[in-house]
C-alpha cells in the first residue's frame, strides 16, 4: 500500500521513557516477512488507565483489558497483528489467557498485569503455537527503538506513528511517548485502532483513568474516518513512575495540569495520523463547531458533519458545498437553529444568519479547497459550547480498498 | 445519468383516483428543457396526512407544509424541480406564500390547503416570476398522467418511479396510486425525497395521519442509501373520498385494516424504488433482523448495518464479510450480545452463537452475492423485535456522482 499523501515525512524522533522496554518477534500469524508480534516489558510498580471500544461485540482482549485496567497495575504488553481474535468464542480467550499466563510466569507477576491486543482478520482463533513461539522470541530478541514497534502494531497502516510530549511535574521533567496504528478498515482484516502511550511520570491508577478519559474526549473520540467503530479500539497509557516526581494523586496536585496538557497534546498529535492514514485519504479535514448549546452538542454535530458521505465527497471534488454542511448539522439530532447558523471554509464565511452571505467570493474558498489541509467552521449561534473534530474525504481509494477485494 | 441497473423494467400501470387531476409545466427553475413544475389539483373534501424530515434545518416547504397537514384539509400540491429553495431565509418563505396565494385564488380555497414541495439546488431563492409564470401554465395545461407528474418531480433520479393497490372499504373498491422521487444526493442538488400518495378513499383527517405513521415507519423510516437526511423530505397521503365508501374514522372501522395494508404495500414499494435509484447502486440490499429487545431496536440494528460504508462496499466487492455485520451490530448502540449473535446471507448461516459456523460453505453464498437483491440476516437471540430495511450498496458510481464534479 502507497504511503498516505497526508503522511508526514518522517517518523519522528521520539525519547525513550525510562522503565520501559520495547522488543518484537515474528509470530508468522500471516504468511508475510515481516515482525508481527510487540512485547513492551513495564517496571515493577507501573500504573495503567485505559480506554476501550463502546462495541458491545467487542473483543476477548477488550474486555480482559477492561478488567485488567481497573486493577491499576501493569508489568507488560504484548500486541498481535494480523488477526484480531475478535468474534472466536472461548477459543479466543483460550489464547489470550496462554499469553498472559506464559508473560506472568516469565515476570513473576498476576496474569491481569498482562495487557494483550490483538488486531487483523477476524473468526479465526488466535493460534495457540504462533502465540507461544512468537512470545518466547520475544522474551529474549534485543530491545527495539519506537519506530520498530509502532511498525510491528500496525496492520493496514501506510506509515508508522509516534508523537511525545515533556512536561515539568514537580520539579522533573517528565516524559511521555507514543505510538498508535489504524488507519479506518481494511477487508477481510477488522480495523482497530490500538494507541500506546507511556510516561515515566508517577501517578496514581484513579488520576491517570481520568486524565486519559479526559484526553481521550478531546482527541480520540473526536476523529473518524468512516463511522464504523471497531471491535477492538483500545488505547493504553502506563506511567512506570521512573521520573521520580512524587506520585501525582488528584487534579489539583502541582504539575497535573501540565502532564494532561501533555497528554493531550500526545492523543491529539495521535489522533490525527490515524486520520491522516484514512484509506483512501487525501485530504485531512478539521471541523470547527462553535456557538453550540455544550461542548458535547458541538461535538456530535462536528461528528455528523464529519461522518456525512456528501460532506466527505464534496470535500474530495474540491466542491464548497455549504448546503451539505446544513444538512448534516440538521440531521445530527442537536439543538440548531437554521436562521443562526453560519458556514466557513477556512476564515471565509459562506452562509451566516440561515442565508449565503450576499458578498460571497468563491476564489479564496476554492483555492482553499485544493490544499491538503481543509477547515470548516459552523458556529451555531445558541451558546457557549464548542469542540473541534477531524476526519478524511470520502474517495475512490476508500471504494478501491474496501470493494475492489474478494476475500 | 444511466438508468439504475436496480430500475424495474418499465413504469407500472397506475390507475386514475377519482378527485385528482394531474398537470405538468414548464418554469424553467434550470437551463433545461423539460417540464419541472407539477400540479395535482383535488376535489373538494379531500383530507390529508403528511410525513416530513426531522433534519432541523428543514426547508420553508416542510415547515408549512406540515402546519398546512395539522388542519387536514388540502385542494392542490403543486411540486417545484430543480430548485429546493431551502436556506433561503425569508425570501424563500415569501415564493411559498406567492403560489399558496396564486393556486388559492384559483381555486377559491384557503392558502393552507394547497401544499408545495420544491426540490434542486440550495441556498438559492425560488424565482417568484419563473414560479409565477410556471403555475400559470399549469393550471391551463392539458390533464397528463402519473408517468408525466412522476418524471416531472424527479431531478437527479434515472427513472420515474410510481406504486399502487386496491383495497376493498366498506363494500367499495378503493385506489392508491402513489408516485415519489429521490435517488441520494446529487451536488450541487440537495437531495429530497418527495412522496404524494392519492386515493380515492373517504377517510377521516385523523385516521389518515394514524395510517401514514404507521406505514411511514414500516416503509420510509427503513430505507437508506448514505445515511444522509436531506432537509426537504416530504411524503403526503391525499384521500378524496370518491370512491364513496363511509368515512373511515378510527383503526377498527370496517375496513380500515385493508386500506392500511394497501398503504403499506404502496409505500413499500415506493420506498424500495428509491433505493433501486440510489446513486452508483449496483446491488439492493435487504437486511432482516430477528430475535432483538423491540421492533424499533431491530430497526436501529438493521439502519446501522444498512449506513455502514463497509458493510456497503463488501456487498459491492461481492465479498461475504460478515465480520463487518458483526461491527455495525455492535456500533449501533442496542442492545446484542456477541455469544448469542447469528448471521446469515440469503438463507446460509454464516455465524452463529458468536462463532464461524464450523461447516461453513462459502460457494452458495458466493454465488448469492453475485446477484443484483442480496439478503442479509442478523438473529440476536435476545427477544421478539423484528425489522427490514433496505438500502444499496456502495460504488464508485456514488463517488464519481458526489465528488468527480465541482459545482
Amino acid at each position: 500500500m502507497e504511503r498516505s499523501p497526508l503522511a508526514p515525512a518522517a517518523f519522528p524522533d521520539l525519547p525513550p521513557v525510562e522503565g520501559v522496554t520495547l522488543r518484537v518477534a515474528r509470530a508468522r500469524y500471516k504468511e508475510w516477512d515481516r515482525c508481527d508480534l510487540t512485547y513492551a516489558e513495564l517496571a515493577e510498580g507501573t500504573a495503567v488507565a485505559g480506554v476501550f471500544t463502546r462495541n458491545v461485540c467487542c473483543s476477548t482482549e477488550v474486555e480482559m483489558g477492561r478488567e485488567s485496567a481497573a486493577g491499576g497495575k501493569a508489568r507488560a504488553l504484548v500486541v498481535n497483528a494480523g488477526n484480531s481474535n475478535a468474534f472466536t468464542g472461548y477459543r479466543g480467550r483460550e489464547a489470550v489467557e496462554q499469553i498472559r499466563a506464559q508473560v506472568s510466569a516469565h515476570l513473576g507477576c498476576a496474569a491481569d498485569e498482562i495487557f494483550v491486543s490483538s488486531t487483523g482478520v477476524i473468526g479465526v482463533p488466535l493460534p495457540l503455537d504462533k502465540a507461544r513461539a512468537g512470545i518466547e522470541a520475544a522474551l529474549t530478541a534485543q530491545p527495539c527503538g519506537w519506530e520498530a514497534a509502532a511498525q510491528t502494531i500496525g496492520t493496514t497502516d501506510t506509515f508508522a506513528k509516534g508523537a511525545s510530549a515533556t512536561a515539568m511535574v514537580g520539579g522533573r521533567k517528565v516524559t511521555l511517548s507514543g505510538i498508535i496504528k489504524g488507519s479506518g478498515m481494511i477487508a477481510p482484516d477488522m480495523a482497530t485502532m490500538l494507541g500506546y502511550i507511556f510516561t515515566d511520570a508517577a501517578i496514581e491508577p484513579a488520576l491517570l483513568q481520568q486524565m486519559l478519559g479526559a484526553a481521550n474526549r478531546r482527541s480520540f473520540s473526536c476523529i473518524t474516518v468512516d463511522g464504523d467503530t471497531s471491535t477492538s479500539d483500545t488505547v493504553l497509557l502506563f506511567a512506570t513512575g521512573k521520573a521520580g516526581n512524587a506520585p501525582l494523586v488528584r487534579m489539583d496536585d502541582a504539575g497535573a495540569d501540565a502532564f494532561q496538557a501533555a497528554l493531550d497534546d500526545v492523543c491529539t498529535q495521535l489522533a490525527h495520523l490515524v486520520v491522516r492514514d484514512g484509506e483512501g485519504a487525501q485530504k485531512f479535514i478539521e471541523i470547527e463547531v462553535t456557538g453550540a448549546v455544550s461542548d458535547e452538542s458541538a461535538r456530535r454535530i462536528g461528528l455528523s458533519i464529519a461522518n456525512s458521505p456528501l460532506v466527505k465527497t464534496a470535500i474530495a471534488g474540491e466542491d464548497a458545498n455549504w448546503g451539505r454542511v446544513v444538512m448534516a448539522v440538521g440531521k445530527a439530532g442537536e439543538p440548531a437553529d437554521r436562521d443562526r447558523l453560519a458556514i466557513r471554509f477556512a476564515d471565509k464565511w459562506v452562509a451566516q444568519s440561515g442565508l449565503a452571505v450576499d458578498s460571497y467570493d468563491e476564489a479564496p474558498v476554492a483555492e482553499h479547497l485544493k490544499g491538503r489541509d481543509i477547515r470548516i467552521g459552523v458556529d451555531l449561534g445558541l451558546g457557549d459550547g464548542q469542540a473541534t473534530v477531524w476526519t478524511c474525504d470520502l474517495t475512490h481509494g476508500y471504494i478501491s480498498i474496501n470493494a475492489d477485494y474478494r476475500s
